[in-house]
């Protein structure tokens, strides 16, 4: 074969001057895989988390490795999202884990608990706590390899119809919420609901609905869910953050070479510090857009966080005395929990606690 | 040239079934690096840091950028690392930005204010409210690329040889600190000193310090502090947190392929989020064992924090009206923390202040 032919077979081109420095040519096969999402497409901040996940990994193997997003396969619930990725229907997805409770109940701790860790104890816990471990474990069993790839932070406590001012208000409420928050629901009184998102503000104006926890104020505001239910309550103790995570199908993952690994792992550890970063800039922008359209906020009563506190704390033992995963987690999840919100007491939350307060309250003499 | 050794001279070998797939082939240079630190040895998580984004870049390169770290180059100033990465007598180096406060005091935003951002709040801001934006045009005219590489979030306020209790009892006391900090602590009477940590805790206990604020729980404790000042403040209202900078030599990153410049963006964001959580995760048990070790914890008097705000912020007035780049850079900054606070006060503030409660506290009937 004639050399110059040879090179343009193989793609390399002879531009560039290659041969006047060292090279070391790499040989790998292009991919292409599709990533499905369990969000709705007015999620943009998570959806955008999806195309800088895909753009990073497309960037860094130069165009190699290609992940495209379908949207027909968006906003499929978490269950069967978790079987496409274990039998390889789809090679790759973002998901909140605890959409999939009923197939794996200790999927909740890959996500967020009532009562939980904040999103930086979330990452601790993850990355250097043992947490990413066990969920890899947990989940090899499914066909799948986890990944944390982004975080929306502290959520709002909810939308309500009407003021919430003792345990006894919550009684028959219907409330929309995520995850493990139904059954500390359920425990009070009220009647947890899983709506969907595009029916919510319907919902509520309606009064099908009583009240509906939905993400934070960027995403509720898109839906406007302040113009249907007007109080809106925190903090979000039933869910103080939320991980998203990138499922990888399990044989997939063993084929790719160690670089395209590495890339994956990579842009999903950006992906979850660029979810989290973008929350955190667009939260204070949306929350007074909010109250200048007319939201009123308010925190729930002190009587109303302890008991959901307590009913969670039944909720988790309930849970850990009879699924085997659940326990093996939560025994990994608790005394972590309890040593950073020692830390946090000392450190972090009695920083955070007078810096956010008003700048006159701050400086008085 | 017959095709098997062309093949081996361009490196590609013939192993692997290489024809049997369709394949990009990449033709790009070597690179070898060497990493400056500022980190002296004994910052394990710094240097942990360091050598998990080599390590990345290496791995997402399959080994060709080669990045290593020059101990001998380590624990430099501040200052020389600056002017070292800007004339390319390092291509790269990790370091904490406001250790060149004397050449560029708007550096200080690249780090650590005193009653500034928390570490989730300086990452929003870096990523998605234009700070690292403003900080790449900075650098520029140094001949340095910078990306925020770590955050040990939340220091602890010092280690103290007497009680504080009021204001006055700071006068006249030789404090060690870092950044801004030393301006505000002169405007309430102290004695800012820079002692190197090697020589902190003979200083301390020999009396020529009468305070000294490190790091955090884990670095303290390493340099045994709390063996020489018992008193052990928070928090730490002067640095809520402290980014860590890698520093790219301008010129040097021009020249990278596309590939390689995002390898270094995406090992940089890593690097940022592992220091973090790994700080996170190894903070609440430093300080079990500093308290277990004689260590007595007291908050700072409201008085003191109150009239150390005020001395922030007179300080910040006096520099922003004095430089035009801090001017600039703080006239991004101050709005951006005026808003996080407000949300981290509906918010992320008021979920850890229940949830970082003691367990007793929180089930209260």
């Amino acid at each position: 074969m004639e050399r110059r032919h040879f090179l343009t077979a193989l793609g390399l081109g002879l531009g560039g001057g290659a041969f006047a420095t060292p090279v070391v040519a790499q040989s790998r096969p292009e991919i292409r895989w599709t990533m499905a999402t369990a969000f709705s497409a007015d999620l943009d901040i998570l959806q955008g988390g999806a195309e800088f996940l895909a753009g990073r990994v497309a960037t860094l193997t130069a165009g190699r490795v290609n992940i495209g997003l379908d949207p027909t396969r968006s906003a499929g619930s978490g269950a069967r999202i978790l079987d496409d990725v274990g039998t390889g229907a789809v090679p790759m997805a973002l998901t909140a884990s605890y959409n999939a409770l009923d197939k794996e109940p200790a999927l909740a701790f890959d996500t967020a608990l009532p009562f939980g860790l904040n999103a930086r104890q979330q990452n601790a816990w993850m990355y250097h706590g043992g947490g990413l471990a066990l969920f890899r474990e947990l989940l090899a069993d499914h066909g799948v390899v986890p990944f944390p790839a982004g975080n929306t932070g502290s959520q709002l406590g909810g939308w309500f119809r009407r003021e919430i001012n003792t345990v006894q208000d919550l009684n028959g409420l219907k409330v929309r919420v995520s995850g493990l928050a139904g059954d500390v629901l359920k425990r009070l009184g009220a009647a947890p609901q899983n709506t969907p998102s595009a029916d919510l503000g319907r919902a509520l104006e309606q009064g099908t609905l009583d009240a509906a926890a939905w993400v934070g104020p960027h995403d509720d505001r898109r839906l406007g869910l302040h113009k249907a239910a007007r109080y809106c309550y925190y903090p979000g103790i039933l869910e103080g953050n939320a991980q998203i995570s990138c499922y990888v199908n399990r044989q997939a993952w063993e084929r790719l070479a160690p670089e395209d690994r590495e890339a994956i792992d990579a842009a999903c550890a950006d992906a979850n510090l660029w979810v989290t970063s973008r929350y955190d800039a667009l939260s204070p922008v949306a929350l007074k857009q909010l109250v200048a359209e007319g939201a009123l906020l308010r925190p729930f009563p002190l009587d109303v966080i302890r008991a959901a506190y307590r009913a969670a704390e039944e909720q988790l033992d309930a849970l850990a005395s009879g699924n085997p995963w659940f326990r093996k987690i939560h025994d990994s999840w608790k005394p972590f929990r309890d040593d950073q919100h020692l830390w946090f007491r000392i450190a972090e939350s009695s920083f955070d606690r007078f810096a956010s307060l008003r700048p006159g309250d701050k400086g008085r003499n």
